[in-house]
């Protein structure tokens, strides 16, 4: 057992495994997104959160809060993406909690085009490999751990959120 | 129950969860680094590997592996910080399997110097949530999932890597 403040060897093994497990699959999933799809990482994870938000939209506050990322990261990168067509964003005067970012139909083809070569993936590398109790785990982990940090977070994905295939019930 | 390739709600929400928990993680232990020890987490990163590996030295190489770099990241990296004196290249003529790097002493005492904020930020925001029976799931699903994509990382994690702390045994 460790002390208040000490971590022991095996809880160094579980945070360096979970970090490195990441990092790899990351660089995994994105070489396929490029290969399969020729979009980058992130364009498609803004992609994937918006087609798996109710009406396919997002306040940007909501949506920087939902991936986790600075709000000037994802502000770069929507003025990029929608350059190319992919995401809209629509200010709302009567509504001062921030702008809307919404996919475009060219981002929602994006999407479908590069969604089953990304779930054949994360299923042969991440999901066949595990079992239904450390699915469960991993998920009441990241609740557990978002929850503490941004406890807005969770709520809001519980709303808002659902699967990225187009057309699934939410 | 899912078909072959396709991804359920509960399992898009438990790798969103994932991601969502990583960045949030990262994006705390970073600004708790650099407040405490003005060390970036690439920097704390390099150091705590050598810090944890058998004689404080690791092959390039194995290393790269190790952290789930890509190579090139690695030895950018290593070559800023052995520039400000926290490590050193070893090049070893009768070794063909690439250059050694090693802790200096100077790099020994950043780690150490970080090492009690680190460890209580770690604490605080992830071990001291989790069950003994969650961590051993992520330790479980990173040794698996790892195991699959590089199955020499999971042998060499084992055979030389154990917890930064100085003089740990291992």
């Amino acid at each position: 057992m460790a002390a208040a403040s000490e971590i022991d060897d095996s809880e160094w093994m579980a945070w360096r495994g979970l970090q490195v497990m990441q990092r790899q699959l990351h660089a995994a999933l994105e070489e396929r997104l490029q290969a399969d799809a020729s979009i980058s990482s992130p364009d498609f994870e803004v992609l994937s959160t918006l087609a798996s938000a109710e009406g396919n939209a997002l306040r940007s506050g909501d949506m920087a809060l939902l991936m986790g990322w600075e709000k000037s990261r994802l502000s770069h990168q929507v003025r990029r993406m929608e350059s190319r067509g992919l995401i809209r964003r629509r200010e709302c005067e009567t509504d001062l909690r921030g702008t809307w970012i919404e996919l475009t139909d060219a981002g929602r083809d994006a999407v479908s085009a590069a969604l089953p070569d990304h779930r054949a993936a994360l299923r042969s590398l991440f999901f066949d490999l595990l079992s239904d109790d450390e699915k469960a785990a991993l998920a009441g982990v990241a609740d557990k751990v978002i929850g503490a940090m941004e406890p807005g977070a969770c709520d809001l994905a519980e709303r808002v959120m659902g699967s990225p295939e187009p057309n699934a019930a939410r």
